[in-house]
């Protein structure tokens, strides 16, 4: 006797095709969250999506107006009694910068060698056309086993920065049993897994402001302090010789992981050559006392992200620059809180900041770190999903990055979410030439049928 | 009985408004010389100041070619046995960045109270223009009482690219008894001065390479050393507390202030109040044995021109840049050389930079430090000068801007060079709002041609 499931599995591998096409139309828009000037292309993506969605037999699809991106919402609920499953996604993507390193156009999609480049391919466009694929799969069985509500935002890559709002007013809307959450990303094009964690974020602009306007440093250079010296030396005062960050209180509540966590990470495969390999520097750093591992994700970190003073154009111009800045962010770890962080950073300048010079610190976005419950049903039935497609259990880690999501579900819905996905460490999301493995993208979507199908039981 | 000198004074009180049109007219030319894309612009200029050099009776006027911008020269040699003066000045300006900053347009001068308002204004088309103006004026008098040949660059503000190989080719024809350099400035306007000393440049970039790309600062923050912070460590590494550069052996060579010199600044004006407001800054910063004229002057320093790394537009963006630079450069006093510090910087990477980054410094540009002899004729023709418009003996100091031209003369053609101007400390050269004092350069004017008829003798 066939399997419902099967049937989906069978219909999904058919029209493999057809799912990549639609992924490459989806890539081809160019929905900068971040760049104001994106904001009409970051539109168009929601009604791409909204219409996609009501095409493969989603109802009530709507684009939702929030204060800034729309959120695409839908639902199909024709099996009372089941479970419901949330599908979180985002359809935003990162700036393309630096464009003159990518090898092909950032928004015109192209396979080459199982790949599939493009901007958003991997982060996360492809992960959501991997489980709304598997939902059309699994509708076209006419034997939907589950519920499903679509929740896709068009701000993650600037902090979910409308989210919190959008789920604390539509709560009632958003209830399910649980919420699939595939922007965790995977270990290995052959390990799958399962996130327990994520980080959270406190991101900030650090401004230094010294003369009233640039000077010439032939006239003025000996009297005044430089503002991007005096950044440079606040910066550098930022850690110590170990990697540690210095901001006063930083580790204090930081958790601390445990044994059987650490044991557990002796599994991965993400040693010291792994992270040479996938970064490019030619020594690793941190904190001497966890392995690279650990650090990217067990520990919290002090980033800059961009930093910018005066003239930076080619050629030279001798001045005395009236103003440096530097984008700050720290990736925490349960139970550090964002807005402790940036009361840490501006402790940390009051202390150290000298008279010669004047600063600021605008708080950006933030998110709160988080633990997942492993103990939900639906986290058996994604792994379950992963073991049968890739014959292995999957590993349970902690994850980098953050994703607002999943704090806000929990908090105003009370959903839990199963936090995996099908995309690579070396995908390069964020950075040129972001691509999607795509035998890892299709066994994806094989295991959202099964994960689909599991919840059924 | 009327003096020769009186009939060109009288001469240029007349044509005041007319000489005020034809400066307004040569700033109106944006002759930004760092940026390829106004290079068209940049010949115009030079253009534009040859025909001028022509109407007023110059002879031999051409713009002549160099690897870089154009020098425009020209003469007037009809006094055999009278003394030749070579004119010095440059065409070409700083960027108007940051243009918003601007209360009107930089390259459509206008005058408000005094003042005239442009880039180029007081650096140094208004210096040019005054010499010119006075030129102008000895001509019409039909009693010129020196012969004069003009050279005038159109890339003092990179460095004077290419002026060493133009000086060096063309030493014969350039050969005169004194040159007249007004690129130096005045410390008040109502306190003529004679600057012997010039502060000289080593200019460089230093690059930190970390990631061979941008990465995603959730997946990757904790094991690699961040670019921009590896920059920001080593800059703040380059002075110590007491504001001393660090780089080793810089301070070697470093000629020091003698007695007489400290006695003779402290009738300068320029004391902590003068540099509070003409910098606005909370509070002076440098070297704490040496006052603040000594320090902008008698001393080396080392500024952050410019910053560069990662995401710096409006928004966040989590990344790890890959790279990070700086421009930096040092003013030199005698007898440090440019050559060693770009050394001495190098040495200072080697042994600081951490091997978890590259590093590279690019050597822009450099100029030698130097000091006049004062016991030159034509110093005593510009004092004469300065004093019969002002009615005080002028001050003798050393300034901190670097001017290749005196440098290349003296060591192709040894011609020495009188150093004065009429640009006042608070013109905001290379800042937005530079501006002209025009009563000083009216009496600028007056002073040249005191000057021109005190040689005569």
């Amino acid at each position: 006797m066939t399997d419902v499931r099967d049937i989906a599995i069978h219909y999904a591998h058919q029209n493999r095709d057809r799912f990549l096409a639609d992924l490459k139309d989806f890539v081809r828009i160019p929905s900068i969250s971040t760049l104001e000037e994106y904001k009409p292309e970051v539109l168009r993506a929601a009604l791409w999506l909204a219409d996609h969605l009501r095409s493969i037999g989603i109802e009530n699809v709507e684009v939702m107006p929030t204060e800034g991106h729309p959120v695409v919402y839908g639902e199909w609920l024709k099996r009372p009694g089941a479970p419901t499953v949330l599908i979180y996604g985002h359809y935003d993507v990162q700036p393309p910068d630096p464009v003159e390193e990518w090898q092909s156009p950032p928004f015109e999609p192209v396979v080459r060698q199982d790949q599939l480049f493009g901007r958003g391919a991997s982060d996360m466009k492809g992960q959501v056309m991997a489980v709304v694929s598997a939902v059309e799969a699994a509708l076209k069985t006419d034997r939907m086993p589950v519920n499903v509500k679509f929740l896709i935002e068009g701000e993650e890559e600037i902090g979910s920065a409308h989210l919190e709002d959008f789920v604390k007013k539509h709560a009632r809307k958003l209830k399910a049993d649980v919420c699939l959450n595939t922007d965790a990303g995977m270990i290995g094009a052959d390990l799958p897994s399962i996130t327990y964690g994520l980080r959270g974020l406190a991101y900030m602009e650090v401004r230094v402001y010294g003369p009233s306007k640039d000077l010439h440093s032939g006239l003025f250079g000996g009297v005044v302090h430089n503002p991007a010296q005096a950044l440079a030396e606040l910066i550098a005062g930022m850690h110590d010789k170990n990697g540690r960050v210095t901001l006063p209180g930083f580790y204090e509540k930081a958790r601390r992981p445990s044994r059987r966590e650490r044991e557990e990470y002796k599994r991965l495969p993400t040693n010291d050559k792994f992270f040479l390999s996938h970064t490019g520097v030619p020594k690793l750093w941190g904190e001497p006392n966890y392995t690279p591992a650990e650090r990217v994700s067990l520990r919290p970190t002090l980033e800059v992200n961009g930093m910018l003073s005066g003239w930076t154009a080619p050629g030279g111009k001798t001045i005395i620059p009236a103003y440096a800045m530097a984008k700050i962010s720290c990736r925490l770890v349960p139970d550090q809180r964002p807005a402790d962080v940036f009361k840490q950073m501006k402790a940390y300048l009051k202390a150290k900041a000298p008279k010669t010079i004047r600063w600021e610190v605008i708080e950006m976005h933030s998110s709160e770190p988080v633990i997942v419950d492993l103990a939900h049903p639906a986290v058996n039935a994604m792994a379950d999903g992963l073991e049968r497609v890739w014959g292995k259990r999957p590993v349970f880690h902690r994850e980098g990055g953050s994703i607002g999501a999943v704090i806000y579900l929990q908090k105003y819905t009370r959903v839990d979410s199963v936090l995996t996905g099908f995309g690579l460490p070396d995908d390069g999301i964020h950075s040129p030439n972001e691509h999607l493995h795509l035998p890892t993208w299709q066994r994806g979507i094989d295991t959202v049928i099964h994960f689909l199908f599991n919840l059924e039981k």
